[in-house]
């Protein structure tokens, strides 16, 4: 051992420098087991350290069990020292995949992330983006602040599995009250966000080759989740009136039905009563849960929103699904679940075994956010922000691009879906209006029917009004086979 | 529809009350499809309301599908509108149970969780409570406070599935520094909680029947995972130098076993370097994955805390599961996973359909807390406010109760579990210490082998000096049958 390389001005430690070092070499062989190492004193002097360095790095080596010492005799390298060599793979045993049938599936689902466009456009018609201006962070931090002190022990404690309960006795209030939802508190449960409910229920609620029922285009996130777990997803093509219940297939075994009756995603258009009731006549019948994801219920923009499904059912097969990712901000990671009250004590005890609960601190602030009325303020000044985007967003695409795109007429929202005329690829539009400046994306990856109508969808709710008009025009500009319109 | 209940003290906008009661009546069949709704004026003036008011109740109604104008002749219940009927449960066609296998376990794992003592003890040995006066939350706040401007765009996107950049990097660094873990920031996968991390590990690694091989007395929510997944659970007994990998039967067939190397949980003991070693070794020759839990690896009161075994893996067998909720507070629901490569891009895919990844903001809280060195003056602090608690407690055992309990002398952890002679029931000791105000904790429900030998567990880490040396008194005058020791 006489390669120790010392180096006096880094941020390690230099006990750490020659434990590690000699730690390695007993590992890789270059110190045998039995083998006897320096003398501290003299290895100090080698290394140029104080004698004391040495002995601490020879006391972690002994206390982790590298080294031993002999009364009188030294010290040496621990005789009952196994190896584990490194075995290359192809000497080893035939062993499994190491995926499970479900790690697998996981995998081949991959490729339906959309990877953000590079450069990121000057004008993005990204979505599910809040528009940072509009939050009142300085609200938020007060609130926070409020429970980030020595003198509250709530934060040192587990928090409750199913949510802090002043939050959810505060959306079971604000969900009656401002979307029609009919529930108690104990049926609210907090998550990390829709995606989360949906893991969950699919678990609890199915078994792999059981069939799931979903809108196209939808929720390709849902979609993944029902997928990855081996359950047999159908899907019906949405009109402009949301989930046609009407078609669904007589002879469908479906135990679960996804919706979004509010305003479906992506395509835009609210379910009508008739098609409510009929949805959850259907249910009833056939003993299938229907899945309402509320995702953007609040934010409709021709006067209040809708009441949601979950209000009208009186058998308990709606579970409602909402999150603060719209309304708030989306890096919050929190959303919610009313259940049925058959099912609240069952997804309690999975969400306990999945994470435990949700943050404490987040869920005291949203609690607090709601009740003290800032959540509705903010929610009126969002109504204002977004549906002006949209009336702006939707009077440049009556100024430029009258004949050619559809789109639903629905004031909700905080994207746009154009569907295109059928010759034009989607990919080429998308591609052109990047070098134009505008980023726009690919309505493909949400239809589960193939080949899908082309389509590409808008989001407006990250963009200054200005930006929302140049956008269009450049992309009328690339659609007209303008190509690149700037300038 | 005479029975209107206006209420004009209440917090319910006027119209809101209407409209419910109107909503309710259509719903239940008291305004039959087809009926005549009275015209807003006179309806108004019944309800000593303004006309507007009524207006506005009856354009959510329309708006909603639940009522119609018809030209010049007034408004209407929909024609159109089914009825669902409330049908009672056994007048419904059989339907299979509405839980799943998985949601079935789920559910009969439940009695595990222990419900706290009612009313709380005043000195109560709770665990894996953080000891709130030491967190700093002051800097907490200043760090949250950074990222909580207008100005920073962060929080208006989701964030990375895997983890905050910057935060897989910190813990890559002092993973390394201060653990002896071996890996890339980009091993590292930041999650809710350990729990998260085993069940995402269970459902990518295993198939339902899979062997999964534990310690006991263990980790019962592990055990929890594993049970509700379908796993066959085996297990062996720890002895004083934790897990007994010699023992493992020669024909055991576990893909994946679960330690606690650092500091056995929750009996105590470190594993030393032979059986690190071996156990490496038997992975390596199975084909089989090694979860650690090094849930308390920093809390180590004699010196340096141990090296992780991930660090002496050379084939990518070891699976690392770090937390914050010890070392920072429980209530934040954050901790991080090292992958070997070749699950690294499987649990990240897995993730993003789970939950889509942890919040933004306490993740780059956590990160600047690492790399401007409060961390680790925490830690410090933690350290020696723990170890002194465990001293105290350790001495207060010695002196009141010299021959009676046994328990691990390694100095770590956050509690003591103590075994009590083999004739002594832990129940009547729990119950009797709670009359004399002391609140223990059973050991039963974490030895997977029955019957298990009588044991309590103490947590110090949440009480005072004082109160440590005061509980343990109490408990000796209950375990020398002394019964009531108050006074």
């Amino acid at each position: 051992m006489d390669q120790f390389l010392i180096n006096k001005d880094s941020a390690v430690p230099l006990y750490l420098q020659i434990y590690t070092q000699l730690r390695q070499a007993i590992l890789q062989g270059v110190l045998p087991p039995g083998s006897r190492l320096p003398p501290t004193r003299r290895l100090a002097h080698q290394c140029g350290v104080a004698r004391l360095t040495v002995t601490e790095a020879y006391s972690q080596l002994k206390a982790e069990g590298f080294i031993t010492s002999r009364q009188g005799s030294g010290t040496y390298v621990s005789d009952s020292l196994p190896a584990t060599a490194h075995i290359p793979r192809h000497l080893l045993p035939e062993t499994q995949t190491p995926l499970s049938a479900w790690g697998e599936r996981v995998m081949s689902t991959k490729p339906r992330v959309e990877r953000p466009l590079s450069p990121r456009p000057p004008i993005d018609f990204g979505f599910g983006r809040a528009f940072h201006h509009i939050f009142p962070y300085d609200i938020w931090r007060k609130l926070l602040d409020r429970y980030l002190s020595t003198d509250d022990a709530m934060l040192s404690r587990y928090g409750s599995v199913a949510g802090f309960d002043p939050l959810r006795e505060a959306l079971a209030h604000y969900l009656g009250r401002l979307r029609g939802v009919v529930c108690r508190p104990d049926q609210v449960v907090i998550v990390s966000g829709a995606q989360q409910a949906l893991d969950i229920l699919a678990r609890l609620l199915l078994e792999a080759g059981d069939e799931v029922l979903m809108e196209t285009p939808g929720y390709v996130d849902a979609y993944a989740v029902f997928q990855a777990f081996g359950a047999q997803v159908a899907y019906l093509p949405v009109d402009n009136a949301g989930f046609p219940v009407e078609s669904i297939p007589a002879d469908s075994r479906a135990r679960l039905l996804f919706v979004t009756p509010s305003n479906q995603f992506p395509k835009g258009g609210t379910m009508p009563l008739a098609r409510r009731m009929a949805l959850l006549q259907w249910a009833q019948n056939h003993g299938a849960f229907i899945v309402e994801d509320d995702y953007d219920g609040e934010l409709r923009y021709d006067g209040r929103p809708l009441s949601a499904l979950q209000g009208l059912d009186k058998n308990g097969r709606v579970i409602y699904l909402g999150t603060f990712s719209k309304v708030l901000f989306p890096a919050l990671r929190l959303g919610y679940v009313v259940l049925p009250p058959e099912l609240t004590e069952p997804f309690i005890q999975a969400k306990r075994l999945v994470d435990r609960g949700a943050p404490t601190l987040t869920q005291a602030a949203v609690s607090d956010f709601i009740n003290e009325s800032h959540f509705e303020r903010h929610l009126r000044h969002l109504r204002a922000a977004y549906g002006k985007r949209r009336e702006i967003l939707v009077q440049a695409l009556e100024t430029y691009l009258p004949d050619i795109v559809q789109y639903s007429s629905t004031p909700a929202g905080l994207h746009v879906m154009l569907f295109l005329p059928p010759q034009v690829e989607e990919t080429a539009v998308i591609h052109k209006a990047a070098q134009a400046g505008v980023g726009v994306y690919a309505g493909a990856r949400y239809h589960l029917q193939q080949p899908a109508p082309p389509s590409i969808l808008l989001g407006f709710s990250g963009l200054s009004e200005e930006d929302i008009e140049e956008g269009v025009r450049r992309l009328a500009g690339v659609l007209r086979g303008g190509g690149n319109s700037e300038g």
